[in-house]
């Protein structure tokens, strides 16, 4: 990736479904304003191009990604819960495809309340494992010796992808250490090998590896948690939290708690890192209550966005964007999902755009 | 079970190891303050067991459970984080063994802070899968083509189990349906179908089958929730919240975030219930970090104690327990983990113990 302007990155924007044909289009406006020129390519995927096509992640969308993007952009996708023969969700698909191994998710609110009620504030990051765990998708059916139904389904947990999780967390902890007065940083490694002593003894064994590998920088505390704790933790004292790496489901769980410590999911970004591919996606979904009444939340697409463009090089962009976003915050300009807010999707893009330009 | 005191039930207590020998003599006394001649019996297990003896859960033990007790009281184990040989959790080991499918999770608090700041309040029940899941623990451990580790897990989730955790879950639904002045409650039903759509999709498919058995009674609604967006609710809108039917996993996840709403998991009791057999266990932990030190938090093992009770028929004991620790409570006699308490552990259980008589 590079940060000349004479040879932008390729974007490929991918909505999916529901609010995602709201924030993604919010998410472009702000692209264009910071990049001017930048190369987008809308591509299809969802539940929507399942039901036209066949298949919700169409070969061409993936095809187009590899070959013309250096990054994407992903909206949200409305999953059926019951099973549909031949639909795979297309976000679990895209990050083992592009092999975007790392789901990064901060979470930053100085606002945020413990479950005690106390204003604590929060500035934390769940580095996702984001291509195995139960992810996998290898189940089966069987029926047992009553004729009833039993199903069982495989949890992966690799060496490999463990530790490259977790050097992608430590450098993130190394960085964070670095650009703070302590020097310090927290990692902490979640697990559950209380019960999983194999799969998860493997993670926790591997991550405290790559500790010991980077020669344990004296910059960074490592230390482990299990995951029914790390939650009692996230809302009893939050503040407590820095980075945080966890296996894929886990990760999956904790970021969504991270997201309630943010005031609403509509607010929390995130980055699908791989080693030649960097997809920004918000936390939220695709939200079909809302979907199509202007209202849905921008802020996540366009902090996802910021995330993007920082991964490909961009930094003061993504920094520009940061400060916009929370500037249109500050000012109290915000869609109905956060407390007190009224405006709509088109309201706080505008303002974003406004503030970037002034 | 009787409710004739003639024969009272006998109880087994299983102190485990660190505040368990703390918190399950405080309830003992609360046991024998309430049924005066209650016959207990002293249980080992634990990791200073396995140390001993080489088994975490000694035969002896469950052998003793089966044959002379009606009911048992359990503290909590030290498990260790690294894989030690021989060594398995004997908690799960006697949820299989005594086959206490139904793990209850009571978390009431009128007090309860989401994560908004407001208080809120909550009243609600996880009730969790307590036998098959990721904790049926058949793991193995494999050399990858690059001469790595990678390890996987099954997870088991089969009709027969989902059936019934969801008919405990329906009729306690009903149960509190029928005390309310509403009349109505709801029960959610806790999965992650969008990505595992065969486990995930075989419980939610059971739980709806049984609330269309139970002829849908129209007292109770019934709801599905992805586990991710469930713990980002219990944050959110706890008080939107009321009986919880989940997997395994997801269930231990849940109830340490709704712990987190108590104030403290030293408040949370739970009741693992069998066909023939209950086993009541404070949520927490062994707590070595303040073992030893008399400021363990009694009140979870004491509601247990209650749980306990009510289960085996004494409604009332239960009751009068209940309204004996509330008392207590509110005239802010706690132990330091409840903000603002200061209290010992032979305070609080002294404070109950004479609430009790009084
Ligand atoms: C939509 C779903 C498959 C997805 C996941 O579980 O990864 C979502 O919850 C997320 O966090 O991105
Ligand atoms: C100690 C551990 C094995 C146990 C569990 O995971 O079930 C605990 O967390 C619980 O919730 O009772």
């Amino acid at each position: 990736s590079s940060t000349s302007t004479s040879s932008l990155p390729t974007i490929g924007l991918i909505p999916g479904d529901g609010i995602g044909h709201e924030v993604i289009p919010a998410a472009r406006r702000i692209l264009e304003t910071v990049l001017p020129g930048i190369p987008l390519v809308d591509l299809d995927a969802g539940f929507a191009t399942f039901e036209r096509t066949g298949k919700a992640l169409p070969p061409s969308t993936v095809q187009v990604l590899r070959d013309q993007c250096q990054g994407a952009l992903f909206g949200a996708v409305s999953s059926p819960i019951h099973k549909v023969a031949g639909y795979s969700s297309p976000i679990v698909q895209l990050r083992k495809e592009l092999d975007l191994y790392a789901n990064v998710r901060p979470v930053v609110n100085k606002k945020a309340f413990n479950a005690s009620g106390e204003q604590v504030g929060c500035d934390l990051v769940i580095v996702r494992e984001n291509t195995e765990c139960l992810y996998v998708k290898q189940e089966r059916l069987e029926t047992d010796a009553n004729g009833e139904s039993i199903a069982f389904a495989t949890r992966q947990i690799s060496q490999r992808a463990s530790r490259r999780i977790t050097e992608t967390a430590l450098r993130l902890a190394q960085q964070r250490a670095a650009s703070r007065s302590s020097g310090t940083s927290l990692l902490t490694v979640v697990h559950k090998s209380n019960v999983l002593s194999v799969t998860d003894g493997l993670f926790r064994e591997t991550a405290r590896a790559v500790f010991a590998a980077a020669g344990s920088p004296s910059a960074v505390k490592i230390e482990d948690q299990l995951v029914d704790s790390m939650v009692y933790r996230l809302f009893r004292a939050p503040d407590s939290v820095d980075v945080v790496v966890a296996p894929n489901l886990y990760g999956d769980i904790l970021s969504d708690a991270a997201a309630a410590l943010a005031g609403s999911l509509g607010l929390v970004p995130s980055a699908n890192v791989g080693p030649s591919f960097v997809m920004g996606e918000p936390v939220h979904g695709s939200a079909p209550d809302i979907a199509g009444k202007g209202v849905a939340n921008p802020v996540a697409a366009i902090r996802s966005a910021g995330m993007l463009l920082a991964h490909l090089g961009y930094a003061d962009e993504a920094q520009r964007i940061d400060r916009a976003v929370e500037e249109v915050m500050t000012r109290g300009i915000a869609t109905p999902d956060v407390p007190g807010g009224r405006a709509s999707t088109n309201d706080v893009t505008s303002a974003v755009v406004a503030a970037l330009q002034a």
